[in-house]
């Protein structure tokens, strides 16, 4: 009778496995039409999962460590005798190239992962294991920064680092040998490529590349350490200074006929633009993290002890508080700053279809002086009012705002450069949206530029003046807006007075904007 | 001439406007055909934008604000000669409060910013700047609630906090407002509806209520204070405690007949489950904040000072970090726990098609826990080895790491109640993947309620050997899918024998998952 009732249950379960497979398909066949809400969704049967939430993942844990390093920087102990160049130039300078290091090397990696995971789209359980240890490792990458900054001859750190990256480049070669085991895991233009072997050999030696030179370096370190920095050096700046040449000569002498083998040599696939979704999320990471760093610090070092607050002001909250006066203004400065500069940076974005390498580098330098705003500021609230220093901390402030703002400038130029490539072609020809991109990027660099000339003028200029600015610009957008819109139906007045009242037609325009898309569609 | 000319262009003009609003429909029409790869790709014109990246940077703000408060907690200075038990409940209880109060706190403004933006599901720029303002008060509520618990009997926290609430609850009322006059911003279910008017004024009293009990807070604050703390965790509470209750009752005695207005109550759309996308992103930031906090520290904390290292260590660097040594285990350790457990959450949110309101809760839950882990791991290499204080520093670790686990299987198991609704249909029959989902949800509790009864019975146990464990689960488990899948086959060996070889069976089953999924579209 058991074994009766047992091969019953058998039948049934594969009667049921039949069924699985059927819904599975159905499944498979009836989301692909409904749209891809959630992408991750249709491929979470058998162990092979889309790998939407594992890349998001790794984009915020790498963003949060490209900026980490900033925080030694903006904890540095300002002394208020000590004249504020002085003790830049000598504290910060160490700990502001450690920063930009680790944010480049980081992005370096960040933009290895990228590539790796163009080539392999779906993951099961095993790789994300084997993600999850290569992200451990790359978080660990900034400590081993800040030994060799402050130990420069000591060759430890410069071990650890290139173990790391070793290590790394193990990991990620399992990761490229088991996925080409499980070639249903990989990108479909591979799985259908006659020579995978070929591709995996060729991504293979592009992933070791880095691990290889690291060896030597830790090789050279041990008889002649200068050369391992300068190995180093070439790991991180290698992609950058060859991005940039690429570029400009294109650009001074036109596109130069690439033969196949030499693209290949830099990409695994041809020309493939960096994952425009990857850009935004990385970016998502290093704005939310900048911002939140603020008020990290206020709700650890600002809250007020209790019985200082009895001892000091006689048991009065409001007074303790005002002491902190100054911080919360500069909280609230900077995060409208942070706030605006992410708005801008997705403004852009809405346009881009794709990121090219070099917009992606450009990115990559504006991101790196966002997460600089911590240090400004701290430095901005920390001397007293109306001192010499206090205008260099706004200054400087000033200088980080600016080159934020300019690399995003520069990343509508040069997408401007190769708009048939990179742009939607709403915002191609020119117009009313065209001119507004401008404005908006144009505004914080102006606004930083037209500061810091202040400054030099006025010696009243205080933080909290400068604050209180920051904290107005969102008004200046919608303005901007306005002034734009009024300005563009000016020029038809002037030009064209004859014709039906621009003002309706931009109104008319607006309508046939604000129609639902779903209505256009159809 | 001029006038000619200017003729000509502007005919030019409004000839290439045409072009333009041509290619949009085609350019919409082709890409949602083309599928969404970039989902606010295809919005991106006129103004009006798809939600998408605004979302997902809200989230990780907020994500970010919630597990804030967890570094006082962890940065409080223990005593070496104090009793770990005593000092945890002297100089931490208040802090793990203020942390769990923010943390809920944080999770009921997000919930809320879901529904709301569940509702309106296109944004221009002025809802991105008022949505910004709005992100900007809410990153404030940890530093509000702080003052709140350091002197709780000072009106002047309550008063900022009410204050916050009230801003934020205009902000969103202003945001209603301003979709509702432009409606096709809204989603398309409120789009199409005739009574509008009436949604908009149910969406405007549901978001008003929190700022009114805040309101009424405030000013009880001057009469009664004790009131207004009443009043606030009315406003924390009672949206879980109705969840709760709820769902008990339906489980208990079957799910009630509900009228439609008290549905309409508590949601602004009848029995909508939260976005399962938001969920995923509010938790991987959580996860990734979780794990950067670790390095974080030790970036700040634990690189040695050169004149240090000279004078104590005589120049040996190796020999000073040597001193960090727990440090370094503890951070791995540490950084394994946590990428385990979002490895494991991302696992069970693949099964997920949609979560529950009851779902949501205990992911928050889980999440909080998470959050402690920072705290678990400051307590662990905090103490001299083989102190009574590092095992109960253990067994603390042990107790977060148990519920954050227990929380997530209690997501599984809530799913597994209302399966039709919330799971795929490949894990609704049980089976392999099934199983295994079990397996991996419980591993982290059984290996934490295993270490806290070993640290019971072994005195001899330490936290080196705990980090060391926690490294090696990662192992456990690939041996676990290993063990699932050979305990499966014997099974079918025992009852089945005269079967085909199970093992065949499975690797076939194992090679049609490995089809590619696009074929399976076909």
């Amino acid at each position: 009778m058991g074994r009766n009732d047992d091969d019953d249950i058998i039948e049934q379960h594969t009667e049921e496995e039949m069924e699985k497979k059927d819904k599975r398909s159905r499944t498979a066949s009836s989301s692909s039409l409904l749209g891809s809400v959630t992408p991750s969704g249709t491929e979470a049967h058998s162990g092979t999962q889309s790998s939407h939430r594992l890349l998001a993942y790794s984009d915020a844990l790498i963003s949060i460590i490209a900026t980490v390093m900033i925080l030694p920087v903006a904890h540095t102990k300002m002394q208020d005798d000590e004249e504020l160049r002085e003790s830049v130039q000598l504290l910060l300078t160490t700990k502001i190239a450690v920063y930009l290091m680790t944010f480049l090397i980081v992005t370096v990696a960040w933009a290895a992962h990228i590539r790796l995971f163009q080539v392999i789209v779906r993951i099961d359980d095993c790789l994300a294991l084997l993600n999850l240890a290569c992200m451990m490792l790359i978080t660990f990458l900034p400590y081993t920064f800040s030994l060799m900054a402050n130990f420069p001859e000591n060759i430890l750190g410069i071990l650890l680092f290139c173990g790391c990256v070793m290590v790394i480049g193990i990991i990620q070669s399992v990761i490229v040998l088991y996925a080409f085991g499980h070639p249903f895991l990989l990108n479909e233009q591979i799985q259908v490529a006659e020579n995978q072997t070929f591709y995996k050999h060729h991504i293979l030696k592009v992933i070791m590349r880095v691990p290889l030179i690291c060896f030597f370096a830790s090789i050279f370190s041990f008889i002649f350490f200068q050369l391992s920095y300068v190995l180093l050096a070439i790991v991180i700046f290698l992609p950058y200074i060859s991005q940039c040449l690429k570029w400009c000569r294109s650009k001074a002498i036109g596109p130069v006929a690439e033969s196949p083998d030499s693209v290949m040599f830099y990409t695994y696939l041809p020309n493939e633009p960096l994952s425009k979704d990857r850009v935004e999320a990385f970016s998502d990471g290093v704005y939310a993290i900048v911002a939140t760093l603020l008020i990290l610090d206020i709700c650890e070092d600002n809250s007020p002890d209790p019985t200082t607050v009895h001892k000091k002001f006689g048991g009065s909250l409001i007074a303790a508080l005002q002491v902190y006066g100054p911080e919360y203004l500069a909280y609230f400065g900077s995060f409208v700053t942070v706030g605006l500069l992410w708005f801008v940076h997705h403004s852009l974005f809405l346009h881009v279809t794709k990121a090219t390498r070099f917009m992606g580098l450009l990115n990559t330098f504006s991101l790196a002086f966002v997460g600089g705003l911590p240090l400004a500021y701290e430095l901005t609230h920390e001397f007293p009012p109306n001192s010499h220093n206090e205008l260099e901390a706004i200054q400087i402030s000033c200088v980080i705002i600016f080159f934020a703002g300019i690399f995003q400038l520069a990343i509508w130029v040069v997408a401007l450069y190769n708009e048939q490539e990179t742009l939607h072609p709403y915002v191609r020809y020119g117009g009313c949206e065209h001119i507004f991109m401008l404005a908006k990027l144009s505004l914080y660099p102006c606004i930083a530029l037209g500061t810091f000339i202040v400054t030099l003028i006025l010696s009243k200029f205080s933080a909290p003046i400068f604050h209180l600015m920051e904290i107005t610009v969102p008004f200046a957008f919608l303005v901007l807006r306005l002034l734009v819109r009024v300005g563009l139906a000016l020029l038809r007045l002037i030009f064209c007075p004859h014709r039906p009242d621009p003002r309706a037609l931009v109104e008319e325009e607006e309508d046939d904007a604000g129609v639902p898309f779903s209505a256009l569609d159809t």
